[in-house]
């Protein structure tokens, strides 16, 4: 039974060959790790066959999970147009997904992800790693390690937003929070400051 | 009520400002315009609210008009990897759209598109809708013509196919129809010696 105070956050990092996919449950100052994993499409040759089990496999954890709020990863850069065209299909994908299931969205960028976590924006994948590792309290699992990306966006998601809840009845927020000021914590080091507790 | 020999095609060519819409209806050789319009998105700042009415508005286009395929223009090349990246994700909407309702999805490429209509890749628009025109035998509507490239895109998914029943049971098709050999007709060209009655 889902407790009415908690708010469950669905990370998304979707790529053309992977999409990472992690779940958060958060309670106060309590972040638990409820799902993480990733879901393989490079054996698919066709693009809308990868499409479409994006579309499917996000609308399936939002019905198993149901959480309250998504995030996804908004990169800035890409090797070339017609990569950045099938990358953004595919992140229409989970978006779509969200949207029909009436869900707010909310955008970061790669940097402001690695600052919420990690305290600096040029951090490397392994540090952003041990981070949520720490703060999630899992053990070092491959599956898991390749969703630290979708992982990383969730709890950024959940630093941006910290303690304040969503009362905006607008569904949909395309957000910078740093720059909209809509937080409680300027990262992990704000909340390691409020969260002593979490660092063993 | 729906003639059960009937196929119903949307066509979307969805971008970031806006978005075209065409729906035809194919009986036999006989092709008819069903609706075709633009929704306008540049009033709207928020990215995620610009996708969101994506995603609606060809959720409501297929509930209203009940189509039975759905083809979207594939373009190669854009300004920079941040506009594709935008693009993608509205394509992603609209085919997300189609993909929740169960609609196969093709993709035709711009080059494609023309040849369809006018027997010439490097037509011009004015040319794709010139023809377009004489073939669903509309006047000539500022309205219309904004909605041009989506007609165009659902008008060259029948000539791609032609009268050939879509019997594969795999919802999704990332076709270039031609390279994979499943039409009748070859374009503009065939298909006007077969339907010397549609030049008037």
């Amino acid at each position: 039974m889902k407790n009415s105070k908690e708010t469950i956050i669905l990370g998304i990092d979707p790529g053309t060959v992977a999409m990472g996919y992690g779940i958060i449950a958060v309670r106060g100052n309590q972040i638990q790790l409820i799902s993480a994993g990733v879901l393989h499409l490079h054996k698919k040759d066709d693009h809308f066959l990868r499409l479409k089990e994006i579309f499917e496999t996000v609308s399936q954890l939002i019905d198993t999970h149901l959480p309250d709020e998504f995030a996804i990863e908004e990169p800035f850069f890409g090797k070339n147009v017609q990569s950045m065209l099938k990358l953004g299909r595919a992140q229409g994908m989970a978006i779509a997904a969200a949207l029909s299931r009436k869900l707010p969205v909310y955008g970061y960028s790669p940097r402001l992800i690695k600052q919420s976590i990690t305290g600096k924006g040029s951090s490397s994948k392994e540090q952003v790693s041990i981070m949520l590792q720490r703060l999630l309290q899992f053990e070092e699992q491959p599956k898991l390690l390749d969703a630290t990306d979708a992982l990383g966006v969730a709890l950024c998601h959940h630093f941006q937003t910290g303690k304040k809840m969503i009362t905006n009845d607008s569904s949909i927020k395309n957000s910078n929070p740093i720059k909209k000021g809509n937080r409680n914590y300027s990262g992990w080091n704000a909340f390691v400051s409020d969260n002593p507790e979490r660092l063993k």
